[in-house]
């Protein structure tokens, strides 16, 4: 096992080394957070809305060192930094509140009774945590998807222990950040094990493959989520793998949209496309923009901007390689034209170039474009007068977690047919606008078919808790034994009583 | 491929053959289905409510064909059949009763607005149909868990097309409940594509690789389970398998249970045991009995019971020989003793004996108990002054669909305890009374830990119409473009309004 090491990505020079975790560490972590669970899940909903209010403090307290070696770590940009550090803390809060609500426990009773199949027992369902589950941190967000974020702090809501495997890209602030939660968690009375956290690719498999660990929650690449399901595949007891993959995330500007306004489109999108370094899962890796000269409109001034911006510096080696490659690929695929190229990196660290792909619509399926993680994009010029075309076209993509349409006036027939054609391969539709940046909150879906996610689930909102509990019911259940949100006096929560839902009084 | 050929329990007489369908015609019936799924959704939630009532129907109006061709091919008595279609038929109409009220739509609004991270768009979040799914007909429940039964219609309900793999050992029953599910399809108006049926293991097989399946539903054998996730396994895009497979549902009677109702408990098991020959997924297969003379008490009149009960004629050749192969097996184990024998079964049909089993609790673990689907259980004699050792033998056992405790006055606190070793291994938990029969509600649910499902869904109750979903957020969209249920104006389903839950108006 080779130790873990992370590089300034901006200056190529080594930050940090840490210790890869053993096996044996990473059964007894495993362990250790399975003894946690029936003291975490004890702290009731109010005393876990204490925990995540502990780590959204924390978080806090803590911003100018966090931020400062996230600097050094991930060379993304201060603000940035700052801002993923707010979202983080915010979002914890807001798992406080989903706990203060009690609606996601799906609580329902059922009261003895007559049915037509005969005398009915009395029934109470409710949400339970599923026990330890394990965390991979990505490290395109250090602060929000990876030690802390929507998996760890949906997870603790939830119940669950949260064992993390860090990062190879920022162990360091890993570390520091999995203190703030330790840290919360001793503040607000959790057991000992309630956050574990792992370094090192060996260390990861053998979490996964840990009989104590319950559930998955990963965002990443593709052939990284593909090996973990490989691992979860030779378990003795499968479990839920919740990975957040790939996505081309498809947009479509129409005729109208392009006549109405092309450099606010143009402006948009490259902001979308090149922001964070293009190293968002939303971001939008092929845009549909009509040929002519409306469309043109948009183009040159798309064009223009890609190429005043500056060389982007990624997360990591692999990724900047990995961008290289992956964009001189397709940049030599016969009909695909490079048309604007950004900056050219200097240093040693992960620069790349930004660079401003085309291609006719025609010519798309034979070209066959995967995601590729950086500043980049594709621009697909499509006959507008030709609409069948460019739903089939639509029809041959990958599912993504997003798709968009920018319209104009008096399309709205338009809009609706794709929408049809964008729903069944996309987990949010978005209009008139970018899907780089995902709100959290109650009504947001982080989640698309199969590569971008397993469909069924979020990584981003309030609904995410549900990923971490399963259904128990209780079947003439003396008082007693029954969770306090299951007993008849309690009006605290959301219920449904014999089929209605009742609000909490 | 081999002709499906169906049998008579009862005397081993053919009683149809039906020619397999050919993978040619899986794959047109999934293309015919695939076309059906926007028409079916279209219909909308009022428009499936009156497919779901129709679906009802249509089954009782042939009830007494479906439940005479019913008896011939599962031996099943009459009654348990027209019971099992009155289930299934108010199932039908419980899932209309769900679509009326649109609380599965999970529907939530997030208005634009402030944030602390910025400013946030308008986000608008429900569930959406994932597309056609596949049905496996499991043999155990002909018109509950098989062409028409809570797979189909909770499918249905969430405006999924339904492809069924009929069962082999009721062909003639499949196509006849499929001919009715069919002519209620009709009636309402669904699309042709919304019900299909294949015939025969190859084309079982064939139905879940098909690309155009989005999920799987299945109640049958673990080793059935693993061969369809295994074909998963090969499919380029994973889908869902909602299996329900095996289950052992041990039951603990305490000491104060035995003394207070020793005879009740245990013709209240005999019962539970030998009722529809034991081939029920919930019939409790271990049974703690203390050991002395309350528990004495208790398995004197289960061996009295059994030894008086009738030979039981089980569903199919595979069925009677596997019981009796792991019935003997059992019983020659070291430790374990056959207390009592049922009759023995004459004629040329599927017949086998009911068996009582004991063993003594500390012989438990070396004996390994799984389930064996028929009419025999095993009694597990333990000592009431070592709880420790109870609890430890409880969370040594495969996990199951239910947990039971059967508690006598004053025993609140050791019940409790109870609770807390079955709840991590079974999906519903029982106080003082039997597993089988599993009422179809509101507050049900039917799932456990692997293996005896995959704990997050249930196949019984009103929640069973989750597998079939997954969520959409629509960001910024245009109010033509949303759903209805979406729509400001619309107070017709419950929904998350800015984080507040609303009831409909």
């Amino acid at each position: 096992m080779s130790t873990v090491q992370s590089i300034d990505p901006a200056t190529g020079q080594i930050v940090e080394k840490i210790e890869p975790t053993t096996p044996e560490q990473v059964a007894e972590l495993c362990r250790v957070a399975s003894d946690a669970a029936a003291g975490l899940e004890a702290l009731g909903r109010s005393g876990r809305a204490v925990l995540l209010r502990a780590v959204s403090d924390e978080l806090e307290a803590r911003r100018e060192e966090i931020v400062e070696l996230g600097r050094r770590e991930t060379a993304l940009p201060e603000a940035r930094l700052n801002g993923e550090l707010t979202r983080t803390a915010y979002q914890a809060r807001l798992f406080a509140e989903v706990l203060d609500d009690g609606g996601y426990l799906e609580a329902a009773v059922d009261h003895a009774g007559d049915t037509p199949m005969g005398p009915g027992p009395d029934l109470r369902r409710m949400l339970v945590p599923t026990g330890p589950v394990a965390v991979f941190g990505a490290s395109n967000f250090p602060l929000a998807f990876s030690v802390p974020g929507g998996d760890t702090v949906s997870a603790l809501a939830a119940g669950c222990p949260v064992v993390v495997k860090a990062h190879s890209s920022h162990p360091a602030l890993s570390r520091l950040t999995y203190e703030a939660l330790v840290a919360a968690a001793g503040r607000a009375g959790a057991p000992a094990g309630t956050v574990g956290i792992v370094y090192g690719t060996e260390a990861g498999a053998a979490l996964v493959a840990d009989p104590a660990i319950t559930a998955v929650g990963f965002t990443g690449s593709l052939s990284g989520g593909n090996a973990l399901m490989e691992i979860i595949g030779r378990r003795e007891v499968p479990i839920p793998f919740f990975g957040e993959l790939a996505s081309l995330n498809p947009v479509v500007v129409t005729e109208g949209a392009a006549a109405a306004r092309p450099a606010e489109i143009a402006e948009g999108l490259v902001t979308s496309v090149t922001g964070s370094g293009g190293q968002l899962c939303t971001k939008p890796g092929l845009v549909f923009v009509p040929a002519g000269d409306a469309g043109d409109a948009v183009v040159s001034t798309a064009v223009e901007r890609v190429g005043g911006a500056a060389a982007a510096v990624l997360l990591n080696a692999r990724i900047s390689t990995s961008y290289d490659a992956i964009a001189d690929e397709l940049s030599a695929q016969p009909g695909v034209r490079v048309i604007a190229e950004g900056g050219q990196p200097g240093g040693d660290g992960f620069g790349v170039t930004p660079r401003l792909l085309e291609v006719d619509a025609e010519q798309l399926a034979a070209v066959g474009i995967g995601e590729c993680f950086g500043p980049t994009t594709v621009l697909v010029r499509y006959r507008a007068d030709d609409e069948s075309a460019t739903v089939r076209a639509l029809a041959g993509l990958p599912p993504s977690l997003t798709g968009t349409v920018h319209s104009g006036p008096g399309e709205t027939e338009l809009v609706r047919r794709l929408t049809a054609a964008l729903r069944p391969r996309a987990g949010r539709l978005l209009y008139d606008g970018w899907p780089t940046g995902v709100l959290v909150s109650w009504a947001q879906h982080h989640g698309g078919p199969w590569p971008s996610t397993n469909t069924q689930h979020t990584s981003v909102g309030t609904t995410a808790i549900r990923r971490w509990l399963r259904p128990v019911t209780w079947q003439n259940a003396p008082v007693d034994v029954l969770p306090e949100e299951l007993r008849d006096e309690t009006r605290s929560v959301p219920r449904r009583i014999d089929g209605r839902l009742e609000l909490p009084v």
